[in-house]
């Protein structure tokens, strides 16, 4: 079904088309300006540093349950291999295969597409099995440094981590940053905690699939009133799953990287980090998280660092 | 050939085995202290960022010159598909299968041995073809954010790029230093510019690859003196090839990774970085440069980002 | 540019859509019956087999002018492992990615389209990236044994290969039938010698791939007429390369694979073959040609054996 | 724990390293003549085939138990693509990554060793991760086509399938023999049908792995005076798993493929084979298995068939 007429009045009051140009293949990173990085960089006082990514395996997230997304499968192509012949140094080498959306990962703007449209008003059939993605390919969006804010819903809201069928709200977003002491601002990262993780750190795969908590249709205009440059969380889907509406399926997702063109990340681990945030006693850090530059990819792997 | 006498020398003076325990799996790394980090973070003024990782496409650096390190071949696994039903929000995703050192990547300290050995003495056969490395594989490295300085010997030196036989002395290191009014210290990561990624990013893959100006078996000591934590470059072997010393393939590796246990850097970008120093009027800045997380995998692609 | 007026009707002359139903997806394999597969092993006299697919390595056939068709990279993921503790007997596993058309292989009815149809006027976007081909896939074509017949007609034209400009002609065909003997009937597997399959096998994989002889676009109504099979030969295109009709690329393809349902083989080693058809004195033999069932492809790698 | 004392007195009673010279790289297939070919030839009287291979997709045999042995991934590199202009002929094309011994495969000969020792006495060593096997790798097995031999224990003893716990004797491929009326002789391929497929076909890959019926460790001495050239079945471990004997893993796999030399194949469908056994009344066949030539691979996949 295509989405609900409710939706679409969501989807025009989000709609980014045309705000940086009708050449614009990046959405709301435009708003990581240059001021934004320094002031960023200025929230550092410790030096700690807390990395996001989950380790990249065969023993990884994936259940088989999303066709193709296959977990890492690296090999090695040589073994203290003594190439140059009897006794010189000798090199191990690897090789890897795996779905770009398996582990800790960005989706690009072009991981959806709805009624034929990709962000930017552009056809979502200029994303082609040769070529991939010709515009807002993820090696578009290579600059993904900003201040980072956690908001710990889990944590605001008293739980481990939230219930399955949990849709994170407007509401939550404003407690967690009471909870915080932080208020979210353009240009932000900004990183939502549902513990829901917690499931797959304990091995259990597919209650970490399914049902999860996750962000509600109600959340992308509060991301667009706050001009968010990017949203990750801690779960498989970022949104909730099963959907909060019947039949709505993949609607956050249409509505941030279609509409808004906003990027979207997953199976973030923050679990780590909300120790630290508590720790450090803020909310608030430097968060660099470069996406590796496939050409013309729907998403990447990611290998995130929260600097305090 | 093994080692040269000369060379075992060299091996002796800038050997850190048992300098962080008998356990240590990171080597240099371990140089990078909170105190470290916070004072890179001090650096930044502008907030200027610059990418240094290369395009990931069949394109790519990798001639078949290096057996099995093959150039990424991405492929759709989605193509704008209504998993879930006529007219509903639609999903791309793909998958993709590397070499982790075809593009622009760390070498894990486990990427050679020499005499049946890596860093900290273990043996080399502890990295099999079923787990990876045991030890010291790249996911024990996930911090790897400090402050970058560029030594840019090709600007120091007053060319565009050196000749493919110029072996990086650590007289050229100073005066790089002096080009840049830097000192290199403690903890940094140090990224040495020769220009010769000019010719790859020119279309010529074949000359890129050799014959290729590089560090010479002399660096390694100024390096350990200096207390470096890693150190990469533009060019595909880091080293000088073919070798400055008749059969002496690799030693450079060899000293760095499994003598010192400091990781390298190959085929980073730093053509736009070198502007970017001279624009800024100065050649050190906050670098973030997070290894993928692969188990056991003894390389990983990486996207950097220097931040001014 | 579309296919010209007169490619449009030998296409309706070649057509067999509806002829095996409309619920056919294997073409012209339908005319191999059981009694074609008992005449053909009755053509076994002295047991000796050849093989006819070329080593899979990454030394293989491709260049990388077909975009994404990859020799075959082949790594342990077990290497001597003692799986089951020491002194246990020990495994070696390996994977492999590849071209499924990377090296000897078979075509898939659905390797091609034209103004967007398949074999028996199914639409072309019955292809998918997520499912593949959901008709006419590769494994719906399992019992591919039949006679073999060699039509060598460098051979027969008395050279060793055929120029790179050469358009194999219905005359052709007819000349290497008279000298091999035999006549091409119903059923049959007919492979085309050119020669060309040499330059490979000297290490020239640029000039194997172009200019390069192949079969002309007359042919089809002559395999057609024929009632043939399937037909291999041991070039890269299959057909002329570059194509004899200006513009007119792949219109042999279209009208063996789309119009008349027919399967095409490449790059068939068809040298050892082309001996042993002379020192047995005949050039007809049984043979097996059975395609790896990957789902939903479009191709296959294939180790055919000749049986005489 | 290392073979037993038994195990290796049947080791040595079965070993036939240097039976074919000191260079022989195919163990058993040796005994494949030209006139072993040619009689089987001469068995084919209705013409009917039967594919013996499972289909190749994520929905494979595999469930992760072994590792790095993964079920096929294909994924498309080109889709209805008009690559040389709008209107042109469209191309679809597929990639493929897979473990060698995921589906129906044959073991090489080098798919296990003992003692650092594979088939005839060669060093496990001269496997690599970077060549794979330097000797008896799969593609040196170009001809595996013979008579071939259903002794189809489950049908022979009554039942639809054999229970996991049981091991196949000797005693039951004589039993099959006679339910069969046939005698296995010098050259064949024997195919023994213990109906555990049955569990993967329903759709139990977890049942289909283990327990599951197999080889015990007593059959290679009947194989071995039989003269059999290769031997394959309808199970993931080939021999019973568990193994029968304590701490005994893999014993049949040693013996087999190290001491005699003997190719095994594993995960055969023999389910429609026996029907048409059955049905033409001889459990005798012209068997085509012909390995795909993967340079250096320890298994491939392989797509049999039984030719009546």
């Amino acid at each position: 079904m295509a989405l609900s007429p409710e939706l679409l009045d969501i989807a025009k009051r989000v709609n980014n088309w045309g705000r940086w140009g009708s050449d614009d293949e990046i959405g709301t990173l435009n708003l990581i300006t240059d001021d934004v990085v320094r002031a960023a960089a200025a929230t550092v006082r410790s030096g700690r540093r807390v990395p996001l990514a989950v380790p990249l395996s065969q023993q990884g997230i994936q259940t088989g349950m999303i066709p193709g997304r296959v977990n890492p499968l690296r090999t090695m192509v040589a073994l203290n291999w003594e190439m140059f012949g009897p006794e010189t140094v000798a090199t191990s080498d690897d090789t890897v295969t795996m779905g770009l959306q398996a582990g800790t990962h960005w989706d690009a703007l072009t991981h959806v597409s709805h009624t034929g449209r990709i962000y930017n008003g552009r056809p979502a059939d200029t994303i082609t099995a040769h070529g991939g993605a010709a515009f807002s390919g993820i090696d578009k969006a290579r600059h993904i440094v900003s201040r980072g804010v956690l908001l710990d819903v889990a944590g605001a809201r008293g739980v481990d981590r939230l219930a399955g069928g949990h849709a994170i709200t407007p509401e939550d977003l404003e407690v967690a940053e009471e909870f915080g002491r932080v208020q979210v601002r353009a240009g932000d990262l900004v990183l939502v905690r549902t513990g829901q993780i917690q499931l797959f750190l304990a091995g259990d795969r597919h209650g970490y699939a399914l049902p999860s908590p996750g962000l509600s249709v109600y959340t992308p205009e509060w991301f667009h009133a706050r001009d968010v440059a990017a949203v990750a969380n801690d779960t498989l889907t970022f949104e909730i799953f099963p959907p909060e509406i019947e039949n709505q399926w993949l609607a956050v997702h249409a509505l941030d990287l279609v509409e808004m063109g906003m990027l979207q990340g997953q199976n973030w681990n923050l679990e780590e980090l909300a120790v630290a945030c508590a720790e450090e006693g803020r909310y608030e850090f430097l968060l660099s998280a470069m996406p590796e530059p496939f050409v013309g990819a729907t998403g990447t792997p990611v290998a995130p660092v929260a600097i305090f």
